[in-house]
């Protein structure tokens, strides 16, 4: 169980005086300290003290801390950030831990802007082919019955830039328009049997209260099985980037059908053949076609950590990271640190959800020499991640949207990890 | 499905405006809408618009949004807190949804304050009954195979005010100190392996770097199988009042135990006896002798909709509560209706883990009579959560910890919920 035996030092204790406050026998600490890995005698006497920064405390112990408060913040040295554009911002996987995304880490994709809505004002239309005509208030919606699921929202274009070529430095870039909440909401089916679909109804109009009323067309039969249109996330209410107060979350589809600021359904018999839907989120095939109403996501995942823009040492490595799919629960995940040559089963992260993140972790001693780590996964329909080569074969290299190939990050000599392509 | 037929008022749309956007004929638009129930002509054609308060928008469609953020807060009109004293502050469970309790709603119970610690300097000593004296900064632990485990904390004096009467008027005051968080750390396992536990170690002191250096005495055995070293709450670093940078938790224990800021662990052969357990932390029996040391949370429920505060209408409610247990998984809940004399199976939220909060929902049809709403539940060991009457019996008046006796809510004719002892 000594896994770090070779490769972490260990610290000495920052001050003597904590030595002190423990009523160790100071004879004990020392001759034990001895005998710590990398521990000199000079180092425990004369130990290295960082200065305090604001707001933090030298001694903790010997000053009473501050009261409790009416909602937390961060502590001020956790800075990471989602590193918003005009459009979008993404989500820093690098630096986090389970599956559950802080709401406040969870990536953005707006197509003109987070609207500011009242919740007592925001209402429901539900029209076209029911039998009848109904609006909503929130009020109304929270007293239906109510489900939660925890479920990944992944924006089609996450990881879109890599068709091109190694584009993005860190995790965060590459794979940052994902996150995962726990989406508390009622069931979309509950509303629509309130206003009663007509027979001849197969498709949906969601319409966003955003400034580009975002809108897109959903085939009805699937969407009604799994769909919630959620008020709550990771507990509270909904974030005002994540559609607050009302978010239509369809379960492993692409994240632009999840419309957010949702004010209208409309069914009809036919696709409405939005904007957004007709140029936008297609795909450009090979034969030149395009591929419209590609909804689900794929089979993927990628490794967080160690992950590009971080550096590790030679010895025990954990590695860490995200598969998912839009078809289901994540049965396997293997990982290869020779470059695609050998896999080994990675361990999933139990209750293992579907339609969600699922963390995977595989023990690794790095010997110091340059490699390449890679993660694939596989979903319980059967499906499994392609390499970029078996990607591109079949979808060539003129899309931008649903890119899942297996991502590779190179360990360098240094530790240093960057993105490649193989 | 039509469960609001009688209830529900359905809202007129707010503005004429919409239906234009909306791009629905207008005779359609007021055919449709005159046969909602409750909605009349006038209401449709001059509906009351709430005025938009400040940094909302009355319009959101005609106005392009802000643009996405670094790391994204509420909506404004979201104020939900935790209502701080100076040594604590409580969950606002009425408010909140599913398992996942956001980080800044966490409930907290610190006995001086919270401390500013700097992550970089922090420190975690292992001596005592050990092979190696150890200690290890955050970056050595952080190397550690890590475990992810979704898991209550519950302050062994959650509800302590109710052994002397209905005291709390909302349930965040009689069940506010519990919450769920997705923890993610270093099993505490694994961290004493490698100091090397000598075979007569059989307790073991954890000392937090508060102001009150907070200490408990544990018990090794169980301690060793489950309790993580935290570093990470709902994906993120720990926030400051859950201990920042490091949190030892142990599942399904009382919250005190699971020391904050934690920097010490010294094995030894027998309790230390520290201030916390020798007085505060222990339970006075009905014969005069006071229960040391009893770290296991109990079969525990709580109705949290409706509840004390909150006021229902005649018609469709969901009855929402939490379960948990410190010795396991929850297996059933029970919704009685009509004050304990009957008793009906409620439907648990999936997936149901160990040591954890399990959401538990019952669709109901009040009638407007007065009466009163109770939950109780069962663990996987047979545990059922008892009576007010039975905890009595057992554990006398004199006790304020670990009380967790059926809660009742009494529903008055009004719709006003109120907490009464039956």
């Amino acid at each position: 169980m000594n896994l770090f035996d070779e490769a972490v030092p260990r610290s000495p204790t920052e001050n003597e005086d904590m030595g002190q406050e423990l009523q160790i026998d100071r004879r004990t600490w020392l001759t034990g300290a001895a005998s710590l890995v990398g521990a000199t005698a000079a180092g425990l006497l004369t130990p290295a003290l960082l200065p305090a920064e604001e707001g933090e405390s030298a001694r903790p112990t010997h000053v009473p801390g501050r009261s409790p408060s009416p909602y937390g913040v961060r502590a001020p040295g956790e800075t990471i950030q989602r590193l918003p554009t005009a459009t979008h911002s993404l989500t820093p996987h690098q630096a986090l831990h389970g599956i559950i995304t802080p709401s406040a880490l969870h990536f953005e994709r707006h197509h003109n802007g987070v609207p500011s809505i009242n919740s007592d004002r925001h209402r429901l239309l539900i029209h076209g082919l029911v039998d009848r005509l109904l609006t909503f208030s929130m009020s109304d919606l929270v007293r239906f019955p109510s489900v939660t699921r925890t479920l990944f929202i992944e924006c089609s274009g996450n990881s879109g830039k890599e068709w091109k070529g190694p584009t993005g430095k860190t995790v965060q870039e590459t794979h940052g328009l994902m996150s995962t909440s726990e989406w508390t909401g009622v069931p979309l089916s509950t509303v629509l049997a309130e206003a009663g679909i007509k027979p001849d109804a197969a498709w949906m109009l969601a319409e966003g209260s955003d400034a580009a009323a975002m809108t897109r067309s959903l085939q009805l039969t699937e969407v009604v099985n799994d769909a919630l249109l959620c008020y709550a996330q990771n507990g509270e209410a909904l974030r005002p980037e994540q559609g607050y107060p009302l978010r239509l979350v369809i379960p492993g589809w692409e994240g632009n059908t999840c419309i957010k600021w949702i004010r209208r359904l409309k069914l009809g018999t036919a696709p409405f053949m939005t904007r957004e839907e007709t140029s936008r989120y297609t795909d450009l095939m090979p034969d030149g076609t395009s591929k419209q109403f590609s909804f689900v996501m794929e089979t993927k995942s990628v490794i967080t950590s160690p992950s590009g823009g971080q550096r590790i040492e030679p010895g025990f490595v954990e590695i860490r990271g995200l598969a998912w799919s839009g078809r289901g629960k994540i049965v396997a995940a293997e990982v290869s640190t020779d470059g695609g040559r050998t896999w080994q089963a990675a361990q999933l992260q139990h209750p293992i959800l579907s339609h969600c993140h699922t963390r995977f972790r595989f023990g690794w001693r790095w010997n110091g020499d340059e490699t390449i780590i890679q993660s694939r996964c596989t979903d319980e329909t059967g499906s499994v991640q392609p390499t970029r080569a078996a990607l591109i074969a079949t979808r060539g290299v003129h899309s931008f949207y649903h890119y899942h190939a297996i991502h590779s990050w190179k360990i360098h000599r240094q530790g240093n990890v960057t993105n490649v392509q193989v």
